[in-house]
């Protein structure tokens, strides 16, 4: 058997970016972080080193700064707008993926950067097709109260007690699929956004997974141009203390938190012709 | 010369802690980080490994969790709680550290994390007098004009052009001395953290140095019990891309944003007798 | 249409265990991080939060712990016997990913934590069939020299000047799967991890691409047992300094490190019959 | 009382570096981390924004890469080569820190990047006097037995059981304080560092500080030009794991690593006249 070259792909990852609109008195702040991955007729360099279908990765990356001048708009367009370039001759398809990090307005030119969740961007163009993602990552949610966690087999190495009342906290990572490159990208990640949270918050839950279902059907039943949505939910434990050697009782007060291992959940929820 | 023992401390650092207030429908939620420092008559653990006088740091983590179980209130609070109990004896003296991470709530059990910046305390005593510092760390703010930098002086080595309309971008980390342990610390902090904000958003400033002195003035002014404040201010730089190659201007719209390496200013301000 | 549950699974995550083989006077050390994700029939659990047919993530984590227990053996092999245990009743699919942090013995009893990269296993198993993959990360090689960079195409937005020496730097991540479950694992590790090194070393590139596949063939001619690799090698960039402003030259001497962007080339090197 | 401005320093941190010295067909790499922090006669930039006096970051950083041109040398040296060019005029100040990173050789170019600790310099110069610190951090090292923790006191808070075996593993970080500047650097680090891995390795011990204690005294034995050694040892615990509910003993066999909270023992040795 021979051995050959596989699927490939190069580019220019986590190009840091931010854009200024100064065109009011007001300005507003675009924060991103940009990566490029091109592919295609790339044999060449892989088995001679020849770089002729070659676009350097510093090029990508200027090609991402030069294009930010003209002004970012939603980012789900402004990786429409990149991969739409990137693809032709020897580039037969182009993934961008984008970050944009959250800033509250205090000021007419100041910001404070906050911590509600990452927006999140993947587009891919092959030449003819674009598909979309959109999605958030790093939103950290938690309950007080609302989660039980019982009726779950137990083996031989099961150890778990069950409990009818228990702290659920995750850092929710959610990636969801548009059904066409025509949709209102603001207003579809703050929907699935709220959507998100409300479902968390608004849940009774016996397992992570029954919030994990909850929150996805959420997002699809609100925003009818997403066809399907990925979750990852990682199970941030908090243990309850065992405060009994000191005399003290402990009803859901006193929790120790716990960095690993955790629990990860992951799933998808999507739409199905019946 | 002889080879002896010199300043020591052991203790249990960073015990992640999170307690729930139940006692009304509506939860309240307080996320610590807590580390404890013990200093003393510790020569013979160091020297023949007796441990007679020596608080084990397993222990000092359940301390930390039983005095949670009565409640946190503000967390300078908590720390002279703590530090007061474990001096005695052989233990000379300790130092409280404590983390508390912001959360927005969203529900009557329902929590979202937020990102603007981890509360601090540094809580010591000596068997005598207590002394407390509050803080922030992980600030992020970020000015899109009202910056320049001139002036500077140009040597065999300088080849950064001058500016007059630059990014001013930083992560505060800030601690401050109060004078005393009278203090109502909620008041305080906010009071401060407000007037870091301010100071940082309405300065026009002529270097990060400047913008310094004027926060760390502003929270001496607005809060009397404070009697000096040390800042710590990366300079987080956004350089602006030069689009020229590609036929574009960039009259401050597009940054390039950096890692490392980053201007670090650190300064103190003070109360003095005249 | 109807909204439905599409793929999902769940585990316990990063679990940190510690090995030692202590059967003779020179202990051995085996250090891991072992995460478990099971699927299967788990619709209940998401639709109604009936949890009679979930293993408990911590049911999860016991499991490993115990099963360490008689000795880890070769990581494949552990994973191995992780994911038959667990495949059975509803659950239909095990995945096992495993990391081995390596260590450099320096006394009987004594050892130091080594840098040169983080062994991977990934093992899944579906009730009939085991596939297993073995794999590094975290390898950082650099060349001072040999290594070339040019003849790529210049387009409007190309600035990057050509260049016929350059360091070349990168952090491996590869994963090879094997071709069958029938191996020497330690053996086609080290070989594997040999080759990716060498290759590296003595391969004179005109890309990093070219390296790439240089590595991957490597591999593959040298542990036949692999029917495929995937790696992923950053361009970890050092930017010669123009230091000619100082009045000095610079001949490939003095290189500023950055952190991001950075280029990011991944490929697959694989047999094929012919 | 008066608002006036306390001590301060500026500079720029972690300007990433390599130098490679390619004067014989076998290069030979030095990876560094340099941070510089002048403070002097500061007061106008803080007060007024006037900028005369102030050295500006940008310079610092083309300053250290220019200093690099010549060679590097030992990190101390090039340490104090760029303190005592700094000082002078309003500059009245500079601490000069640096990290080198270790690689390993694989051939007459190219290098593994190695695990086995940072080694660290921190020079200060006054205009008058050089102080001069060597160090280490990121030095990992565990014994999987030869540990004992026992004999401490019980209060009402302590639940931990005494052992007579267990798992002593800590990353070290040491800095030492070299009495004058007329030291063979290379001979002092390399003994430092072997002084602290023998220490570890062969001290039985009964508390983490015993055993910082004697890694103290060995690096004050082996290296007299240094006067004082400052360690920083977090206690990264090992659990044994409870394996009876599975029917299993657990003979110091099975661990399970805990990341957060850790012991944290500080301490330092020092020569005293007697």
């Amino acid at each position: 058997m021979a051995i050959v070259l596989g699927a490939n792909r190069y580019g220019k990852a986590e190009t840091r970016l931010v854009k200024v609109d100064r065109d009011s008195d007001t300005h507003r702040l675009v924060d991103l972080n940009v990566s490029t991955a091109l592919s295609g007729d790339m044999a060449d360099t892989h088995l001679t080193g020849a770089n002729d279908k070659v676009l350097a990765t510093d090029t990508q990356k200027n090609t991402v700064l030069a294009f930010a001048r003209d002004g970012i708009g939603q980012i789900e367009d402004f990786g429409l707008r990149l991969a739409r370039h990137f693809v032709g001759g020897p580039i037969h398809g182009a993934r961008i993926d984008i970050e944009q990090y959250p800033w509250t307005r205090m000021g007419q030119h100041s910001f404070t950067r906050s911590g509600e969740g990452t927006r999140l961007a993947v587009v891919r163009f092959d030449g003819a097709t674009a598909t979309v993602k959109g999605g958030i990552k790093d939103l950290t949610v938690l309950n007080t109260t609302g989660s039980e966690f019982w009726g779950y087999p137990r083996d031989e190495y099961t150890t778990l007690p069950e409990t009818k009342d228990r702290i659920l906290a995750t850092a929710v990572t959610a990636k969801w699929t548009f059904a066409s490159t025509d949709v209102d990208w603001a207003k579809a990640f703050e929907t699935a956004r709220t959507s998100l949270l409300e479902a968390f918050a608004d849940t009774y839950s016996y397992s992570l997974q029954q919030t994990l279902y909850a929150m996805g059907s959420r997002v699809l039943t609100n925003v009818t141009e997403i066809s399907e949505i990925r979750l990852s939910l990682p199970n941030k434990h908090h243990y309850l203390c065992d405060l009994s050697p000191f005399g003290l009782d402990n009803p859901g007060e006193v929790f120790q938190v716990g960095d690993r291992p955790y629990g990860l959940i992951e799933g998808t929820v999507r739409r199905e012709d019946r």
